[in-house]
């Protein structure tokens, strides 16, 4: 259909569509950037879809059993940004449109979760959106199954384009979708044969529709500018019983002179060539000008759920005192009040039996009485479950016919787990957490860091920590991790020593809002470290002296993890010379810089030599072995300087000189003036 | 067909895999650990691929004409120590099969390309040998479009198991493999419908065969234990022009009491079932021993080769010396001589022109230079073409009608094309290189990690490194990015202040052979700092006085990439204040972490405050920051102390603080003593 054939058949459906196109063209060349093709090519779907299907009240975003739509294809902003400005968003205002890109303005270049409340997810780095709405959706039916469909009944729509498809991580999303069948679950592909680099054709020729049927999708083929098809299609979809892939057949840049070329998909800032394609669309007021009667036409689709939203509240405030205050709770993500002293019992317990196991253990035994107090929580692991210790007994396997389930076999797909956990936390209502080896927090790192900027509290259980996995060689022994955890902005990164720190972290982390965390846990056996039970959390405070020195304090030892066993065992040999040691276990450095001054220098103080040993890289760790005012030739580090290899745990350990001998030799050599020059050591 | 018919008829065939199966158990049984079940289960498939498709010499693992065959389900890896074994390999001994895993043993727990000749490549981590493998098979078109096919012309054969399929670099890797019609790969898909959690339907029920079908591959179902059917299934994906997928039915742990259970998966240790295992088998001889006629069959397939490997060899030698010594230069990875005098010239005219241009630019004006002169140079870029600058006028577009061409359009697939230029590099013959946005090497993070493990000297063009990006925000603006590179063993990181620096490093990453090389190349513009001409490759020592204090040192400046202007404009405001500063160029840290003590001391002598400026976190700054014996209190940093945002460039410069202005008060504050304890300033 050509465009005046389109204006011509429903000029209501056009006008609004074309209000989206006029903005977004207005702002990308008001900034000078940005990208005008996608809005303009898919601003059919997403009118038809705001008009028609989606269940949202715009005076309301925080409404919790609103529809979710989640633009994969983040590149493509202005398209959100048009949307709710034109439903009258109230963060999103025509000043914000104009400030499209700019310092301070909610309207970012791509879609930022935290700037506004209607921005469900952030989007950009390609194929997280579609794989967070795997998450959306699996938390949309574990509410249902656990609040009922009178709170929970809405569904998750996505806009993917072709990036998103050739990313190997909607590989794993659409897979994890066609095995739960998510039916409530529709995307829509924006099939314009665009790239950057010229048309999909010099890349891939994937035949999508049969790969998404391949993963047990509903699929169909629609021409994404006929307002018809595209409502048809939904309502097909939302009748499917498996989650719907709608390809959408569009023209990115529709009516631009860049329509149909990779151009069309950057930022159309052509004056002439803008004012040529309005001239098309049949759009004629100024800039950011959307005539009276059509912004008043999509104002009223703002308003279209106002009422099932009041009829929702309604039925929440029929539900008892209880109910509503545990949904209230659930949704807001905040931890029981009983937390607290279920950890200081197991703790306690702990202290005094004091058993030799490894912090994966340790975990699952925080896990096993934590999880029956905190209905919130999902669990998983990506085909590692007896390895990453996270199913416990109480949880059931959240399945097609058991969506009361909370642990999910996520399959060989640590990427889209952890993308799907972003999704479930930023739904609300689920606190997610899932494992996998510490070494493939690789495969997982752009979802991880995505936790980190989104500001969500997702958990990722990285067992097998060290060369201390053994056998399985370099390949799996994590070595540079634990820096590059440490190095992601707004990241809780915990290695703790034994099952009293697991427990302190995960209470940490389990009370999180704004910030995921890390748990970095040992394939070896561990001795408790921690016999004397003290009711403060001390990894809240990052670090702390943990045994202190005997006589005249020379030495300070720094460590976390499987290493502070190592320190200790060192700390006896040193007292044993006469070398007063002290020990400072630190399990969570993020939360020590937050410490004060004066702290950090109770647990740190000049004057003693400094060692830190961590079976992994010196990265990073300067910072401790300097402290305030530390030399060079004062301090050591004993950990790798490289790839690890493929032996018995022990003999690793032994063979790379991460033993209490190394670290009483080098307090030795430090404490005696012996210094090496090398910057590794 | 149970496992007596089977034996019964074929039992040449049959007892030739047992000796797989046997060695397999007992090197498993021995180590305690390790992976039994798929070696069991795949056993079939390797022989008939050795007995009748591979090409190869067992005596001359390193000749270049061979067919490639990759283990991508590495955790098998007693397949392949077993058949290297039997086939007589001179490196895989028996000694060593009874070694499996421990140190020092060429028989790692998984496959590590650099122990061993006959190894190909580092497998384990799902999915990348499969990834490898597309780019072998792009190696082996590529080479034999330029030296014909009397020297090239082999086969990349892969095995495969499901965990390799969910992972998302599966996609990629098909995708580009089914666009390219890559006719020389063949994967068998080792089909067990078992992972470590329970069986593959616990997490997905993918058709296989019909998605890879969609992705334009030639696919084949066959069971996996039928001799006949396999060697047809080879013979049939030989003779197509697609890649080929062969779906091999197989029971894993076949015949043993862990058959078709994921507990066969792992290491089967217990004695009993083991012996009866073997019972089951026909097998009757001792641990490690395979019967002399057995052994000898295996060692005559391992001679099977020779002829046509000798018969190549005068092939070769029949050709005209300059060629021998064309392809002996290519095959090694050495550089041409001429490229040392043709980067000099570069710089020449960039230190008397000086240019402001963009580091990305400046990649592309050497690759301009250097692409002609080594013909060995596979270029390409993860849809950014424009925005990385990879690609050069006279390259051609590698595709399905031109095999000389040398840019590869890799479509939106980061990781894909990583572990692909793996695969390129490993084959040898290639030099890889491609680009995307800086902030995505978290997308290719997983493959990037291996090239340092496999020591290949891939080169990541990283371009728009850090908030000079501007708009795109934080989702695209790296941050902690040049840490992970940093942190990461055995990888040349370079951020190159100009083009002079850009073509210093270029000119070190083409001359590797066994280290990898990231470049952080900025969007924006720099100025030539480098204006005086020096012959001397100054990255290559990686940091050096680009400009020294004039009168009394009271402070050093370091900076990288583009902070080094930022730099030299905040000593020339110090400079006019009276205080004497150096500004130091720190292009490459690992470089200068080689650099002896005096070099070191004599860029960065102590006594003066020290200031660091980096668009990046402090992450890993502490250890220049303090030197040999530096004090916090004389030191401070500029930089990022979180994600970035969106608005201009210069805005966010300015807004973040990563001024000149900003830099001098820093150094006035140390000068004068006023030191905040802020951990991160």
């Amino acid at each position: 259909m050509d465009i005046e054939t389109l204006k011509a058949q429903n000029p209501d459906h056009w006008n609004k569509a074309a209000a989206i196109r006029a903005l977004t063209l207005d702002a990308v060349a008001a900034a000078n950037s940005g990208h005008s093709g996608m809005p303009i090519g898919m601003a059919d779907v997403a009118t038809v879809l705001y008009e028609k299907h989606l269940k949202f009240d715009a005076a309301r975003p925080d409404w919790h059993d609103r529809d979710r739509f989640i633009l994969s294809a983040g590149h493509g902003s202005m398209l959100l940004y048009s949307l709710l400005y034109l439903v009258g968003d109230a963060e999103i205002t025509l000043d914000q449109v104009k400030n499209f890109r700019q310092w301070g303005a909610k309207t970012a270049g791509h879609p930022e979760n935290f700037l506004a409340q209607a921005i469900e997810t952030t989007t950009g780095p390609l194929g997280q959106g579609l794989a967070n709405s795997v998450g959306f959706a699996m938390a949309e039916e574990a509410l249902r199954a656990r609040f009922g469909k009178k709170l929970v009944d809405h569904h998750t729509y996505v806009i993917a384009g072709d990036g998103c498809l050739m990313e190997g991580i909607s590989h794993e999303a659409i897979g994890i979708a066609g095995r739960q069948e998510l039916s409530r679950l529709i995307v829509f592909w924006d099939n314009n044969n665009i790239t950057i680099d010229g048309t999909v054709d010099l890349s891939d020729r994937t035949d999508q529709v049969a790969r998404f049927t391949a993963a047990g999708w509903h699929v169909q083929d629609i021409d994404g500018h006929n307002p018809a098809e595209i409502d048809a299609s939904i309502t097909a979809a939302k009748a499917d019983k498996r989650p719907s892939m709608i390809a959408c057949k569009t023209h990115i840049a529709l009516g631009h002179a860049a329509q149909d070329t990779s151009k069309g998909h950057g930022a159309l800032t052509n004056a002439d060539q803008n004012a040529e394609a309005k001239a098309v669309w049949g759009w004629t007021t100024g800039p950011f000008e959307v005539p009276a009667e059509i912004k008043s036409a999509w104002e009223e689709i703002g308003r279209r759920g106002a009422a099932a939203r009041a009829d929702w509240e309604a039925r929440l405030a029929e539900m008892s005192a209880s109910r509503q205050a545990e949904f209230a709770r659930t949704m807001a993500g905040e931890a029981p009040k009983n937390l607290s002293s279920t950890i200081k019992a197991l703790k306690k317990q702990i202290s005094e039996s004091a058993p030799s196991v490894a912090t994966r253990k340790s975990s699952e035994m925080v896990l096993e009485v934590v999880n029956p107090i905190l209905p919130e929580t999902i669990g998983g692991s990506a085909d590692l479950t007896g390895s990453n210790n996270t199913k416990t007994g109480d949880l059931g396997v959240f399945d097609v016919d058991n969506r009361k389930g909370r642990y999910v076999y996520w399959g060989i797909r640590e990427h889209g787990m952890a993308s799907a956990m972003n999704g479930m936390a930023l739904h609300g209502g689920i606190r997610p957490y899932g494992g996998t080896f510490m070494c493939f927090t690789d495969y997982a790192r752009p979802a991880m860091r995505l936790s980190a900027l989104m500001q969500v509290p997702t958990v990722y259980v990285m067992t097998h920590d060290s060369i201390g996995l053994g056998e399985d060689g370099p390949t799996h022994q994590p070595i540079e991790h634990l820096a590059i955890s440490r190095a992601t902005p707004n990241t809780l990164v915990f290695r703790p020593a034994d099952t009293v720190e697991t427990a302190e972290a995960w209470e940490i982390a389990l009370t999180q809002t704004k910030t995921p965390s890390v748990l970095s846990l040992t394939r070896q056996n561990l001795r408790t470290v921690r016999t004397e039970h003290k009711t403060k959390n001390l990894t809240a405070q990052g670090a702390y002296v943990l045994a202190d020195a005997e006589g005249k304090r020379q030495a300070i030892l720094m460590a976390t993890g499987s290493e502070v066993e190592i320190a200790m065992a060192a700390r006896d040999m040193l007292h044993a010379e006469g070398i007063g040691t002290r020990v400072v276990s630190m399990p969570c450095w993020e939360l020590f810089e937050e410490q004060d001054e004066a702290y950090r220098k109770r647990v740190l103080p000049g004057g003693p030599v400094r060692v830190a040993v961590e079976a992994g890289i010196r990265f990073g760790w300067d910072r401790w072995l300097f402290g305030e005012r530390g030399k060079r030739e004062k301090s050591g580090f004993i950990g790798m300087h490289g790839f690890g290899a493929s032996a018995p745990a022990e003999t690793l350990y032994e063979k790379f000189g991460i033993t209490a001998e190394s670290v009483a030799q080098k307090v030795r050599d430090l404490v005696e003036g012996r210094w090496q020059a090398d910057p590794r050591t």
